[in-house]
């Protein structure tokens, strides 16, 4: 075996990439069960129901249930009933799709935008909080990093 | 307003951490449904069936059920049918616990230990070669920083 046959050798068996992915996992998973904690102790709410709002912030013209659930990952069950607990609570509407009298799209109602823009700046704050030991500067370079890594990723698919 | 509490002001406000959480959370969305066809495409297996063999090789002595889905976050009922799944094909067996004749204990059998390893040596391949774009010096800086964000999150639980 020579040299450049050892190094590839090497490279393939080479666990620290996979250690990247263990470790980026592990962040993922932190951060997403403090975040949940957060909004459930503080706001009474959910991170579905955030993130079901967040997608009605998106598309300010309405999103069917089946592009939430879509957008969102998660059953369309699961959807039905955050969208309807947001209902009765006024902060989302459903509106009839003109020309096609079964279908509805969701909407955000004003009061709706405007408990989403409440979360977001807790949400923000909170992260600037939690986050504080890692300067701007710092996560600027971490960003880079992700940017590369998910260009990465995505011309892979 | 002086400086500095404008200083405050804006760092309480800035978005440069949500958005590395947003994109973290997105990295490891993208390996995670990769890793999941992967898995599912080469080696007609799943990602929650080689989390519960991970599980069982890093406790060689054994584990309950219920101590396999408090590691893996995943229900109680969709263990058990990964675990019946893996005793009839030879992959684990339940042994008795000494003292407690309800209680039984998951182990992996030597087959499903070759089996695993086959599937990390797999797995690892595979993560080199999808990150292969990012230099292994790159990788151990990515890491630290991932490392530092993890102690960060750990201390504040």
């Amino acid at each position: 075996m020579n040299l450049k046959q050892g190094d590839a050798v090497h490279k393939s068996n080479d666990k620290s990439r996979l250690r990247l992915w263990l470790k980026l996992l592990k962040s993922s998973n932190l951060i997403e069960d403090q975040l949940r904690r957060f909004f459930r102790d503080k706001h009474s709410t959910t991170l579905p129901r955030f993130d079901v709002m967040a997608a009605l912030s998106r598309y300010p013209s309405g999103l069917k249930m089946s592009e939430i659930s879509g957008l969102l990952r998660v059953s369309n069950g699961n959807v039905t009933g955050i969208v309807d607990r947001l209902n009765s609570e006024g902060l989302v509407q459903r509106v009839s799709v003109p020309g096609d009298r079964r279908a509805h799209l969701v909407i955000l109602t004003s009061e709706g935008e405007k408990m989403f823009e409440h979360l977001v700046g807790e949400h923000t704050t909170w992260i600037n909080e939690k986050l504080g030991g890692i300067s701007l500067e710092e996560v600027k370079g971490f960003i880079k990093r992700l940017d590369y890594l998910n260009k990465t990723l995505e011309d892979e698919k």
